[in-house]
């Protein structure tokens, strides 16, 4: 408790809106680079994305028919002479319509100038070169042409600053004339786990040893806040081992490095010391939550630090909570924390160590036009956090809750 | 309108819920493969995982501290000799505690056995190898051990058959010492786009031609349902051209071909034509739904075949309607169609075209616990598809629709 209490003192110990708004004065935007249409998806735009060209890129036909001169309506069904045919594809032009003659032409065919209407073809009759209109359909309101620049104008904005580019949006610019695009680079994440009792899966463990699964965590879950991923692997306990990652991350100059575990107040907990050593301010070492009382957030050269805590309940919370949002804004995504909402909550629900806000793992369950919640099985994946805040034990069925969805949600 | 009426006479127009059980009804479940945790983000159990290892795999230390024997409770503080030192990691087994005697211990620390407890250090004195430890201490019942299994036990189930991989399955598969999983092979997924009038990005564009977008909207949605994937490339649209398509199709023995364009009732639309003279199956060539009124499904050899119609509206939602969910339903994801839902329409709905289902782009808004969903804006990413059911030609502000979520949700 006296610990606790120091630290606040000192100043080191962050509520978690406080923290989030420290890591976001801390952050810097990547620059900008270009990628190629086909290697832009997850991608962020970096600024606004306007069209090079208009679409469609021409007049075409959205049927198959026969396209007209202006002609004036009359005296019932109309003849035309066939003179040509417009394929989809076909790149040799097509003059301008004499009165009383007409193209066959296809779905996505380029329409002559000048040409009034496409006339579908089930609907008239081709005989002797010749193809037979009804009345009616010269004076249809549909014209099945769609003119240039109709669906999209040249300069007309297509995505937005800072929107994760999906594969429509990909579809889009490439039917705009787009051949890659400016995104925000990918920050480099380094991430290396501590503890002198883990070992990779293929070095095989004796009694004492464990894998060392935090790294899972990592590699499945940073990856999908866009990063670029560098494992810098285990290190042992000692303060010469953790100080020789951060030598090697010093050298690296990576945007984030990530260390999970040797965070609380032990004998070989260096993170902290070594982290110092090497040259690192610390910005903040807790957060007056659970999990999260070990935390470091700090900066080593250009690089930002988090040194999450070991157990991998933690460091999923803290990697969706804080690290994730903080990846995000980095790239420029408009929403830069966890989508925060409320939720009715499907079973009361008691709190233990209620001094302190708790981050649960929930599962939200969309159903009858409702968002209800409730806590994760224990096997279970979460996709969202339940918070409950301080002072509260208790907490009924049906009452509204607050719930940050995990990941980035396409969810608005 | 004849049209349509001969075509469900002839059987080959299905409602939408008909046309998922038929696909159902021709899928084929992947085999089973295994696969290195490390290669088994995003894959699919193909059965139950269970724990080959309990965890903790031994009894381990929760504190820096001390391991007593046990001993009788009594008489105020009681003094030990500190014998050796147990760090994490530590794989020389420590024997039996002599009664009077302890060991410092780090967390996760093998606890040696018949050990009764562990001190935190920070309530104890150690001075010339001995430690004082108060006598509450030795009659706390937190023991500060965590016994070998107490976590998950051997044999227990830790991931369900039918579960798609993340992060935290990968974590605590590690920790129970799998090296690798048994999944669901991926469906090789093959695709083409059919279209004189298409070329690539890199062939540059004459007038009249169009760049291939369909291939990003290919490219940038199957992936997210857990395949691999083949292009095709284009095809223009004469019989010869797509028939050798589904030539190097039946050559390649894939689970599924996906192809867009050429579905109309006109004379360049090949693909059923194709299709029929490559040998294949039609199984029905529309739905009665907007999009979708052109489509096919059949199967070639041992390849299932969807063909989709040309406009990246209606091959995105098909995509995301029935080709997405047959392909998690291959790898046995349990939850086979798009989630169904229903939410508040936060604006009222005017629809024309009534006359038959209509699948149209929502953007659904979790708010105050409530879902709400409004139509995607002409350029926004949608996250659901609202369903516009027949025969309803307005729908009111704050009106309960049914929705469908788009992709494979982790909500529930």
């Amino acid at each position: 408790m006296r610990k606790e209490v120091i630290a606040i003192d000192g100043g080191k110990i962050c509520s978690l809106p406080r923290a989030q708004q420290r890591i976001g004065e801390h952050l810097q935007r990547m620059p900008a680079e270009d990628a190629d249409l086909d290697a832009a998806l997850g991608r962020v735009a970096f600024a606004d994305i306007t069209a090079e060209k208009p679409v469609p890129a021409f007049a075409e036909s959205t049927r198959d028919g026969y396209v007209l001169p202006p002609c004036d309506p009359g005296n019932g069904a109309r003849g035309f002479r066939i003179v040509d045919e417009i394929a989809a594809g076909r790149v040799q032009p097509v003059e301008r319509l004499a009165p009383g003659t007409a193209c066959r032409i296809m779905t996505g065919g380029v329409v002559p100038a000048g040409s009034e209407r496409v006339v579908p073809h089930e609907q008239c009759v081709e005989q002797d070169g010749r193809v037979t209109v009804p009345e009616h359909l010269l004076q249809a309101r549909a014209s099945y042409i769609r003119q240039a620049g109709s669906e999209i104008a040249r300069g007309e904005r297509l995505v937005g600053e800072g929107v994760r580019l999906q594969g429509e949006h990909l579809e889009l610019l490439s039917s705009c004339g787009m051949h890659a695009v400016t995104v925000a680079a990918r920050p480099a994440v380094g991430y290396f786990c501590t503890g002198s009792e883990l070992k990779t899966i293929a070095a095989g463990l004796e009694n004492g040893q464990k894998v060392s699964s935090n790294s899972f965590l990592m590699a499945g879950i940073l990856p999908s806040y866009g990063v670029s991923l560098k494992d810098f692997g285990i290190a042992g306990d000692t303060f010469e081992e953790i100080s020789a990652v951060f030598a090697r991350a010093g050298e690296w100059h990576g945007d984030v490095m990530v260390s999970t575990g040797g965070m609380g107040p032990g004998k070989y907990d260096l993170v902290e010391k070594a982290f110092l050593a090497a040259g690192g301010v610390v910005f903040f070492t807790g957060l007056a939550m659970r999990p999260g009382r070990s935390i470091l957030f700090g900066k080593l050269g250009r690089t930002l630090f988090f040194g999450l805590p070991g157990p991998p309940y933690a460091v999923r919370t803290l990697l969706h909570a804080l690290v994730g949002p903080a990846l995000l804004a980095m790239q420029g995504v408009k929403q830069t924390g966890p989508k925060k909402m409320e939720a009715y909550l499907l079973h009361p629900l008691e709190v233990k160590h209620h001094e302190v806000l708790q981050l649960k793992d929930g599962v939200l369950v969309l159903s009858g036009g409702r968002c209800g919640v409730r806590l994760a099985g224990r096997l279970e994946s979460p996709n969202c956090h339940i918070l409950l805040h301080p002072g509260c034990s208790w907490y009924g069925e049906g009452e509204l809750i607050e719930v940050h969805l995990v990941g980035d949600p396409l969810i608005s």
